[in-house]
């Protein structure tokens, strides 16, 4: 395409250094008075921050959450102070310079890494390097499908990420930018800290990549701009606005620019700042200001730029949407809130019902077949996998989005996970979005970063989880995982469901979507189900987390069977066998610890039954389940890595049956240790 | 480099033919059989294997584990088979015709991926995709390492990896190749199964990456050949030794090639043969033998061949062994039987004994104290770090491997951490290197990956994990791992080492390095940790997992705290506070579950006490800790993420203080619920 050349403006250059050096100024008041903190990041991209604050960000500091905004990611967030100063002076109201004063004490919101708060104008958590850029990618796949959803006069935005070398090292990134490229994600600008140095030193000792050739090699722009100069800075990014590929611009730059002491150097990355030092820097850039005073020009200078452009499109925008028709307005307001549409449950119970009379089937395809009621409820719901679409069963008849189709609903990832779980969090984030992706379980530690950034930041992401144990069969250990229900589990702020039937996959998807503080992770089988549940309950009795399924008969209950998934089925016939021996035996269903643990005591304890024997029984390791069986239970489930066989012989051989339940049942009854 | 042309040899092209089709019909018979399996890249890659083992591959088929072999990875393991018939067809003793019609049934080494196992010619597991590219990036630095060390004489091998699109397209590959470029790893060839073909149909639906660029943007040699030609992948083969870069040969394939109904197909990756499937590839190869029988002329081709250039290669390296000088001889055969040196704690044990007059330190510098005792005792220790070389303290003095100086002992990874874990599993695969790796605790999840395949593969790899908990403080909960203990410990087979002091990191660091069947993984503090540990004693009491530190005194145990790393410190002083209460406590050191796990019922029972009430303490999730402190127990820890704020105030913020435990002893107490 022909690209206009920005005419070359006259600007207030002065100005232009004061508004940049305010940023290094308060980062490293900031830094030293926390004695803590990383400012070669804030002091060597202040002018690439000016610029694009000042001459190009579109945003309301007052309605930080306006979903139409440029969407800005320090993808280097150990650079938080960069972003707390950026938006001290644009005007954000929640970051005042009491909270800068208190940057990296407990209860300032300026925490030691940006974390998620959109409503002060944090887009996400970044920290681990390459994330907040793969978050990038999912933000600008986000604008696009929305774009077209709603029309390019209600949704129309660039997605800005800051990155330095060590985010472009990471295979997230490199994952990530792959796809971007592929997609054609026009509107994602990366503007990269290029300053050569990372926390060891020069990165000639870690890299010889030619990374502006890397970056062509996968579809993108590429264009150098001196990351000290505004004008080179600001006509780079005028350029990649205009590119319908996303752009990568090189500023050069020198790390901590303005630290005397350090600049240009290795500890400038995180080198302790001192009194002497900030001294020293207000020597070199001439700012007579005590500690944390922007003189009032300058605080006016940002201030009245940034309102100048962003006013009036704020407004414009503002009073289009007043004139739309009711139910598109209603809809956009709804994706903004993040509210659910009316009735969206309705489908998903229809579902439930007619579950009644599936025959057995894998869990992956009764949650699949769940998902595809809810595409019509939810225009928002976009799905995908990595390179897995057949054997994850959530394409189904969807359309993929694609670099022509924005509209389709489910994301080609290629085989790149840890890109997925990354992308999604950023579509979440973004808002506007639900997003969904399914794996094998096996490799959900591929992208397990991901998830516990989803966690911390609470972003309600679904991690969609196949071929969950042994069951699998033949393709053998690599495949078979025996730690992933217990790992996942560990991870706060996460429900981890693990449905016995279609039925409970229809309670669990309730649960998840319910859910909008947080993440879900679905744990799901390959193998073929029988129904457990063959009677109808308005109820959601998943909900729960765990529920009495089966309840003992012939007497009072001596056993209880505490299963998941697959292996209630196992249960239920193991209860079959002990009554008839006349050993009354009850089967809990606990498809989520996490909302069992959210039960009232009572509840707990009656379901998981008091003075009785209690046995754990689940296709993977013991560890965690002491909870719920204590010293005295048994467990019956694996204790190391899986084989390569069929899954139903695997399940004997492990030791996984209801005749394997009975015996060491009857032997601890027999023994008398019964707790 | 002056390439000399390989003069093109009269060839007997049918024999090759057939060659490369007895991998043709022997995958696809042993898939029939099995009802299952990945014929795709057995077919596709018949040729390039073909080539690759009778023509250039170092192996004796009779001693598998030769330390001067070349390495043969299968990066995309699916394609078992492929690997499968070459160890047939080439004479390794323990893959006979039995074990390939046994393929993928419980017992037979031929599982559904190939999982390692050297002496049968299995280099590493693969299935994972992108797994076993990083490993052969280890594999070619160990080799470079050892050339340097033994001298070339002794050691000079390729490393060869075949590859398809997935794997390629995975981050961990995306680290590894950039770090191999720039190690310049001359001896590793990567042989690209370039059939434009992933599990969802074109690779067009998900890249649009030109991947001869990006190999070359990461300094690599990149070669094309017609991947269904002999002579092409000879010349190809030929040109990529030759090279002082790391190799990417772009194969050109057809993926299924010689399975009628799939060929070229998406469904060819692992789609179902059937009888009849076999029967017409039998038609179109002209293959008239039965099932699982390879014409004798064809199997004579194959082991002629392989032997004729290998057998005088073999014995002529022997016999330059036997007449090595006794010394060099001894390391050699040490370093090729995975042995320790005679006397090898001496150091580590010196180190012990000083560190009871060492001040408060970090434990993550007592580490690195302690390692660096050993550089000496062990030449095969190899040390890294992906750009945290400072924090995790085990650089210090040691001079960096790099492109030039190959007897470097640490690696700059650069910001790669799930490289680094998969690099360090291909230098232990390989053999002759022990290696170790740092990163915080808080990144281990991004090679979480590479993690399980060591515990799968039982691979002595030693990762260390610094940073460990809410006491690095500031840089917030992304920098501040809650559930990573958890999450190691539900891995199978590996050890969790969490040391109270420089005392445990001395004995923890022997349990490691004594274990030569998997790996084991630090977590170690930030914070100085003051010494709990205050007389010598000779006996590894870490090694009993978890022992008694300090006996109650004053009347009979009441109370055991149960404590791991930083905060059995925390332990002590709650047992001062309890028992001027008069309630003996007993404070118990945990650093590693799984040596508990293996100690006598007895010993456990004393040391965690009968009838007493046990407090769990760590600064992490409670999540496991049910195993040790019943239903009855108390945790003090934590139960969700961390915080921003220096890391002395997050302790009492979270509650993990003395006052606090005896705050919660004492309720407990009173309460009368003492188990």
């Amino acid at each position: 395409m022909t690209i206009v050349p920005r005419t070359p403006v006259s600007r207030d250059h002065e100005l232009d250094r004061a508004m940049a050096n305010a940023i290094r100024m308060l980062s490293l008041d900031a830094i030293e008075n926390a004695s803590d903190g990383h400012p070669g990041a804030p002091l060597g991209c202040a002018e690439i921050a000016t610029v694009l604050f000042t001459r190009h960000l579109k945003f309301n500091s007052v309605d930080p959450t306006w979903i139409d905004r440029d969407r800005f990611i320090l993808s280097n967030g150990h650079g938080s102070m960069l972003l707390y100063s950026l938006l001290y002076l644009s005007g954000y109201e929640a970051i005042d310079i009491d909270q800068i004063k208190r940057f990296r004490t407990l209860g300032s919101i300026c925490h030691g890494h940006p974390e998620y708060a959109v409503e002060h104008g944090i887009e996400v958590t970044t920290g681990p390097l390459g994330q907040g850029f793969a978050n990038g990618v999912g933000m600008a796949i986000a604008e696009e499908y929305l774009r077209q959803m709603l029309g390019s006069d209600l949704l129309d935005h660039f997605t800005y990420v800051i990155a330095g070398d060590g985010c472009l090292m990471e295979g997230v990134a490199q994952e990530a930018l792959a796809l971007a490229g592929h997609l054609r994600l026009g509107k994602l600008v990366v503007l990269w800290d290029d300053n050569s140095m990372t926390d060891d030193g020069s990165t000639e000792i870690s890299t010889s990549e030619d990374i502006r050739t890397r970056f062509r090699a996968a579809g993108w722009q590429v264009l150098d701009a001196n990351g000290h100069d505004f004008e080179s800075i600001d006509v780079a990014i005028a350029h990649a606005k205009s590119d319908p590929r996303p752009s990568l611009i090189a500023c050069a730059t020198m790390i901590g620019r303005g630290f005397p002491r350090l600049e240009g150097k290795r500890g400038a990355h995180g080198g302790r700042v001192f009194k002497e030092d900030t001294q020293a820097a207000r020597e070199r850039l001439g700012w007579t200001s005590p500690p944390f005073v922007v003189p009032s020009e300058v605080l006016n200078g940002w201030r009245s730029l940034v309102s100048a452009r962003n006013t009036e499109r704020y407004d414009t925008w503002k009073s289009r949407v007043s004139e739309l028709a009711p139910e598109r307005r209603a809809l956009l307001e709804r994706l903004a809130r993040r509210k659910m549409p009316a009735d969206w449950q309705a489908h998903l119970r229809q579902y439930k019902k007619s579950a009644l009379s599936l025959p057995a089937q894998p869990s992956i395809l009764s949650s699949g077949e769940a998902v595809a009621t809810l595409f019509d409820v939810f225009p928002e719901l976009l799905s995908g996998a990595p390179d897995l679409e057949g054997p994850t069963c959530h394409k189904r008849d969807l359309q993929a989005f694609t670099a022509i189709e924005r509209g389709g609903r489910f994301v080609h990832y290629g085989v790149r996970e840890h890109a997925m779980g990354s992308i999604m969090n950023g579509m979440a984030a973004h808002g506007g979005i639900m997003p969904i992706g399914a794996t094998y379980l096996a490799f959900s530690d591929y992208l397990r970063p991901a998830i516990r950034m989803a966690a911390l930041m609470g972003l309600p992401v679904v991690f969609i989880n196949s071929h969950d144990s042994i069951g699998i069969g033949q393709n053998g250990p690599t495949h078979q995982p025996v730690e992933f229900l217990a790992s996942l589990r560990a991870i706060p702020n996460i429900l981890v469901l693990r449905p016995a039937d279609a039925v409970e996959v229809a309670e669990c998807w309730e649960m998840a979507l319910s859910r909008r503080d947080g993440p879900s992770s679905f744990i799901l089988s390959r193998q073929a189900l029988r129904p457990v549940r063959t009677t109808h309950s308005n109820e959601n009795l998943s909900a729960h987390g765990g529920y009495v399924l089966a309840e003992a008969t012939g007497g009072a209950r001596r056993v209880t069977l505490l299963a998941t998934g697959s292996e209630v089925a196992v249960a239920l016939d193991a209860k079959g066998l002990l009554e008839k021996l006349n050993i009354p035996t009850a089967v809990v269903s606990m498809p989520c610890w996490e909302a069992f643990e959210q039960q009232q005591e009572s509840y707990r304890r009656s379901v998981l039954g008091e003075d009785v024997l209690r046995v754990g029984i689940e296709a993977a390791v013991r560890f965690g389940w002491e909870r719920y069986i204590g010293d005295a239970g048994i467990f019956v489930g694996m204790s190391g890595f899986g084989a390569s066989g069929p899954g139903d012989e695997l399940f004997r051989h492990f030791g996984i049956t209801a005749e394997n339940i009975v015996t060491k049942v009857l032997q601890r009854l027999e023994s008398g240790k019964q707790s």
